[in-house]
């Protein structure tokens, strides 16, 4: 039985984290961080959590296995390096390990990376996409919600070469992305009933979403993104649709070129646990609480565009769920072990 | 007063006429017609609108001054026929008399035209663009809800050159939209909780919107159009997020570029009563029950291209306040009359 | 044109008095306080209200013929007195002019009142119970969101005399009731999707409603109330259901008890513009944005007990609205003015 | 491994059974039907059981070790004779098998009872309060989801004999109690901000609670029900807010008074895995996903009355998961199995 420490369990990556490895076979959650509750039962925090008894915790006490940081970005790496020097393997649900370049870092977090030379021993963990070097990584760096779920859906086009490097990502979120920390935007009679776009200035899931893609561009430039979130009166999930210019001839005309999009997904996808090509449009009710991504490919013809769609639970395939999966690549463990269950539908 | 008809004055937007129309000074519904109720009181069949005493006809009795028509399309220009022919100011909320081509209109709805004919007579309503057609029209042909979003948020920038006509329209909209119909998609308990697009195959109200915008684009061409509809849990609202190409050197670089561009969309509608370009991102919250149309341009320079957001209340601005609006305008009543009461908020 | 000032245009109640307002055709209101955004233009801290060309302000500055306040309560008296020395009339939206006693006051507030001595010039603003006392004072104290709903629907059965003074009052609150000031119950992820019972321990509404419903008492005896409140994922609305038991033979076995109880409760509203005694129970959304109530009574005979449900717009007959009612009595307007428009529906 | 069969399985309980087994370490299922759906593959009924690979039947076919039924009422015990004379276990999610005098069935539901010769074989499955008897039927009676809420909140304060058997039980429930069935009272945009009581005639569910809470009043007799249960805008999740009068000097006044009550709830259902006595008025959320019931009992001493809160998952305790529990029990497996997660939350 592995033992698993969580720095930052009072915000929902982190009770989120908590929740899917009380379902974990090999693994049990032995101690918890979190500042503004560190004293206080984990069961007093998250009443849905009271099947632990732990307390929180200002640090980690007692031996562990693993450890997984949902704290914000900088106070994560900072509270990671002694556990990565000390050789355990560490999964940070932060952006501090995702962007390979420390000078990007510091351009859209406004701080000095606070471990730039960590930054070589970290895998970006899309699984997906990089399974072999979530494998062998000491330090997995979890993806962000949005880059999960529009980078699973624009990889298998621009790797295929169907479409110019230049798309629109237009997502959707439900609101637990935005955390537990109290805001106007966030309240309910603010939040409830509308709908609206922001970030349109530049989100910090930009620069992840462009770094991840670029390996998919053959000619190793960036590819040109335009990506603008919205919050939705939702809980969890997010969609996210992408839209590209299909290269001309690249697919057949009609059916038989949405068919033949369908073919290159379920390819590209074969084989994966977690990624579904989709037949219909997906609803990200239908992801609430799994590990999966749903993607429908499909084609504007009259517009000559690309279109792809995905669907995630932000706080499982876009944060905890991802997180577990990692670890059990990382750990030697089969991949989707604790994570297999339906959605709660409806 | 004016004595005015409702055909099909139970689904939402008829309601809507109805309630709006309530808090009109000049004007008076006094027949309603909807078959399905026929018989019914009409504060039965929507309590809300018990303030009125009225039954509800299978066909209009009594003179009316002006005619509204919420029935389905063909039903509704095949029930207007002979109002217009007897030369009564009509307002018909269905396709019937959107598009210009009869043919177009059988390729999208599947049906002939019921009254090619009086095609020539009907001025497309989207008031803001089109003043002068619908003041001295007969037939005025209310626009679909997703295209007054969409043309509203690009009309400036094509008119003004600064994108290449080639834009990719992403709606979310509330529910209410899909109207009173039962299905299964618009069941309280598959809707909640999820976000979903549909219509990839192509929306009826994509060929409203290129048609519209064509007038727009300099070299008579029709621009090049990517259009898909989201639902979203709430009952009323779109947000349409818009996104173009810009052309090279056509606006500044940096924060005088976005300057530029409020100015010119400023411009566009200055003295406009319901467009309002606005300095942040809106909500639709922030459209409720209102004509309003909010507006927000901004420059993504990194990929050089126009985002705009537009936002409306999909029952008012985007059915029965504009068909209101047009009502105003063709009977020489001041165009804001009955319609300028701030939003519910929250 | 009536010249009106609002304290505390800052919280939801403030904000829907603006809202209201600007639909009377007698009223304008002229200036608002609120601390916190002391110095921003209203349009700024409600984009809804900016058809307003009005700053914040620390202080009311110009004249006034009318101020209402929407002020926490000790705060709101307080800010009040100076108007009230100076004969202006006066609508407070606070508890501070509620109770009678202020010893029962300070129980339940915790403070001591700031103006013992004006509480004698207050009357009741429950409108239909107390009209000539609300039409001849000064100061009119505007009831509670729960009180109003709960009373109005016990009021005829008491006052008839066919139920036992003992009664429970189970309410459900859509979240705006709880104001626009951040807590972690009223964060949207924690809200949404989920039904709460409150105030357990002793809410400050019912001592208001057991000195409004006393009245109604024959003995003058106060009722046995037990009040629960609820909180509901929606943004505005109550619906109060009532129990109380039902006197042997007060009425008729079966279904002409029902029709007899009903008869009664028309009777009692009757000609009231804002109170209707409905054939089906109400639904909250058919009060949306609108001064009514709506009442349902029926009997379970089988457990010998009263059932009344009543429906209210928290934020308009609840706060605003009613207190918009309530002026148009102290100033000799129609009372219905700038309040008589239908339900948004949907 | 169990093999096991689940007929009406297109429903929401019959597919919230699929879900949950689909976690059961020692049950498959193997079969199932659905009239309607008969011939789809279940994955394209349900995309969230795509995990599943069967189709849906108009029969049963092959062997099965056990049969759920969430079939209608009538239907359900007309397709479960033959499982039944056959000897099979069989638990029904209809209320076929809940009442058990079939001249009462007769009353409520409006049919004769199909097999009132069965009767006496069912086992009533609110498993807290018939352990014994479930673990030694053949046929187990899945109790409704009210009840279970209800029977819970209440059956410990009868059963000191601490309450006159006279209570109201005023119910909150989420959409998905109403079934998948298309109708306008569920249709997204009349039940979405809104709250409405129903039922208010007489609730089928009614005389199941006074059945099973008869087992707790001393003297045999019925207690004394009012039901009124409520929708709420939400998916799921049942809020039931009970009261009763408190019998003279049967708790310490003050807040002794409450601690004993919490003391004498915490006994009652010592050792119970799936209910909780909570020291905070519960949210329906912390149950989401899950079988718990939390119950929270207070006093409110001014007006000498009990007050007990509860919250289930109206589709696992209310339906689905107590089945399973109940399966767990008639079989011999350890009552919790597969049924041991926490909440998702949020």
């Amino acid at each position: 039985m592995l033992k698993v420490g969580i720095l930052g369990v009072t915000g929902y990556a982190g009770a989120e984290l908590a929740r899917i490895l009380r379902l974990h076979p090999q693994a049990r959650v032995v101690a918890v961080t979190g500042r503004s509750a560190a004293g206080k039962p984990l069961a007093h925090v998250f009443p849905h959590l009271s099947c632990y008894d732990l307390t929180v915790q200002e640090e980690l006490d007692g031996d562990v296995d693993v450890v997984f940081s949902a704290l914000p970005h900088a106070a994560s790496a900072e509270a990671l390096v002694p556990y990565i020097r000390a050789g355990l393997p560490v999964i940070d649900l932060s952006a501090d390990f995702r962007l390979r370049d420390p000078e990007e870092y510091t351009r859209w977090y406004g701080v000095p990376h606070p471990a730039p030379e960590l930054l070589e021993r970290a895998a970006y963990g899309l699984t997906e996409l990089n399974r072999e070097a979530v494998r062998s990584a000491q330090v997995v760096a979890n993806p962000g919600c949005y880059p999960t779920g529009a980078v699973l859906a624009l990889a298998p086009a621009l790797h295929a070469g169907i479409v110019e490097p230049d798309a629109v990502v237009d997502a959707k979120s439900g609101i637990s992305g935005a955390g537990r920390t109290l805001g106007l935007t966030y309240h309910y009679s603010e939040a409830n009933e509308s709908v609206a776009a922001y970030g349109l200035g530049g989100h910090r899931h930009l620069p992840e979403m462009t770094q991840e893609l670029s390996r998919f561009v053959a000619e190793g430039a960036s590819p040109r993104l335009t990506f603008v979130p919205h919050l939705i009166p939702m809980t969890r999930g997010i969609l996210s649709t992408c839209y590209a210019p299909l290269r001309p001839g690249a697919l057949p005309e009609g059916d038989a070129g949405r068919r033949a999009l369908a073919e290159l997904y379920r390819d590209f996808y074969r084989g994966e646990p977690f990624v579904q090509v989709v037949p219909e449009p997906p609803s990200t009710k239908h992801t609430l609480g799994t590990n999966l991504c749903l993607v429908y490919p499909t084609i504007d013809h009259r517009a000559q565009r690309l279109v792809v769609v995905s669907a995630i639970d932000n706080l499982v395939k876009g944060a905890a769920g991802q997180a577990v999966q990692n670890m059990n690549l990382m750990l030697g463990l089969p991949e989707t072990m604790g994570l297999d269950m339906p959605a709660l539908y409806p």
